[in-house]
Formats: structure tokens, sequence, C-alpha cells
């Protein structure tokens, strides 16, 4: 099997992906510490043309040396906006029409791999929050969200890492948004 | 919804998870240069009981305080192997009853998600070979496994994060072999 070089690989430019449709899936970041972490939640956002990054409260925001070390330029190419509480970015997502979903073990939490009637009333869009590499999402956050999803875990750790799990969810909805794109 | 407080989750601790049952999943990790890439991997194998990890070349090793700072400690619950060469380790699981597949964008590769007869034989365990961050699995290696498999991708970007697609790979191959664990 021959690797493919990468010209083959036929990615867009910049501006094309500017043009093109994007999947209705915004992504929040809130009081993510690490620019290694938004980087790369940046670069993934950019393989599966998510519509917007939201960057709140203390997670840093581009241009930033860090933040490209990881995106490697993604941070052009996706759109972002920065909101200094997540309560409001949510606030805005849901009166724009968006099902907002926090990222995180919680009561009632819907498990993923996400149920197939899962997107039975499509709205607007989605919105997927995740909060903090060490605290999560705040309650006062999960509080104002339509539900919180769940990735099942099996081992010793209490948690995936942030990025990894944004690469997982966010390539679910990819699938279940696909025609979208 | 509350979220849930780490006594909830029911997290395994070291010796339980040495007990516990694995999925049928090698990782195979070939020079590999960011040890925070390492270290999430970890993170990730132990999230999704990955049988052994093998850190193939340059790949750095546990102990390390890089890997630590990523792993959180899963460098101390899922086994590991180190390999001088990827053919050998490759060679090795083969020898084995492995089916190994690299990750790579290559001409006839088997795009994720994995089709419904991808495990309609069962071999002794599943591998998947995951390349250096910016030269992909070496074709000397893919030459040596059973195929490729491969993340469609629709943005600017050549490729995601290796940490970032390992976390979907595994993700999915737990979808999978679900029943093993």
């Amino acid at each position: 099997m021959r690797k493919l070089n990468i010209t083959e690989l036929q990615r867009l430019s910049v501006d094309e992906f500017k043009q093109s449709s994007k999947m209705p899936l915004v992504v929040v970041l809130d009081d993510v510490r690490s620019m290694y972490n938004v980087g790369s939640v940046f670069r993934t956002s950019d393989a599966y043309r998510v519509e917007c990054i939201y960057l709140c409260g203390i997670t840093g925001c581009p241009p930033h040396a860090e933040i490209h070390k990881t995106a490697l330029g993604a941070e052009d190419s996706v759109d972002w906006l920065y909101f200094e509480s997540a309560e409001d970015a949510v606030e805005d997502l849901k009166r724009r029409g968006y099902k907002v979903f926090a990222v995180e073990q919680a009561e009632g939490s819907i498990g993923f791999p996400l149920p197939d009637d899962f997107m039975s009333d499509l709205p607007t869009g989605y919105a997927v929050v995740f909060g903090n590499e060490v605290k999560g999402v705040k309650q006062e956050v999960i509080d104002r969200c339509d539900g919180c999803i769940e990735l099942p875990q099996y081992g010793t750790k209490h948690s995936l890492n942030v990025a990894t799990t944004a690469g997982i969810v966010i390539w679910e909805y990819s699938k279940l948004l696909h025609g979208e794109l």
C-alpha cells in the first residue's frame, strides 16, 4: 500500500475552507489552560469543518506561538469567537436555536456513542462544551446546557485528555452530521 | 445534571487494572517524537484497557517526566514493551496471530468508521501502528502490515495530531471489541 503524498490528499486552501460548507457544530472551550490543547482542538476542528470555536474565560486565543505549535495554521482556517463567560456563550447559542451539551461525567448523561434517535429533531445546530483540564465543565455552565454527554471509560484515570476527548466527540458528531458537509 | 465526584466514577486501582480483562488491541508507536503525545496515548489506552503499547525507535519510554505530565500515572497501569525497530514489532505481532494495520493515508486504505464485516474473522487480536508526527508511518513498516486504515479529513491540514488520531482509533476499536472487556 503506497502512502499518498501531500498533493494527492487534495486538502483545501484556507480561502477554500472559508467558503466551504461547515458541519453545524460549535465547540466551546471553557477555562482550558493548555495552549497545546487549544491548538490541537483547532487542528481537529479544521479536519472536520467545525462551524466555530468559542474560547471562554482563561482559554487562550490566537495568535499565540503555543497554539500555533499544535494547530499548525488551523487557527487561521477555523472561525473562533471569545466570550468572557461560558454561561454567556451557552445563552447566546441557545437563543440562536442550538442544542448545547456539556461533555461531562454527570447524573443522567447520554452515553457515547450517541443513540440513533439523538438527531431526530435537527435544531439550528449543535454545540459541545469542554471544561478545564482538572476541574471539567463548571456546574453552573452545565446547569444552562440541554444535557450532558459522556464517554464511557474503563481504566484507572479520572478522565481523558481534553484534546483527545474533543477529537472523539467531534469525530462522532461528524459521522452523524456528515451529510451536512 | 449533577456532576459526579471522583468516588462515584468507580475507577480501577492500578492493581485491579492489571488483573482486569483487556481489549485485544496493541498500539504501536513508531518514532513518535513528543513525549506529551506518548503520555496522552497511555492515558487513552488506560481508559479503554488496551492490551499493550509497543514503543519503537526514537519513541520515549517511561519513566519520564514529560510522559508523566500527560499520562498522569497511566504509564504505570498500561503494559508496554520497547522495540528498536517497528518492523520487528510488526513481525512479532503477526507471528503471534495479530492483524496489524498502519494508520496512514495510503492507496487502498480502509476508511473509518470500520465496515461492519471488519471483525468477521477474529484473530488473536488487532494492532494499530502510528508513525512520526511529521513523516507518518514509514513505507517499509506499512509494507509489513495487513493493511492501512485511514480517518477521513475535510480541512486544510495534512493530518490530525497523532494523540488525537490514536484517541479516535482506540475509541472505534473499543466499540467493536467492547464485548471483550
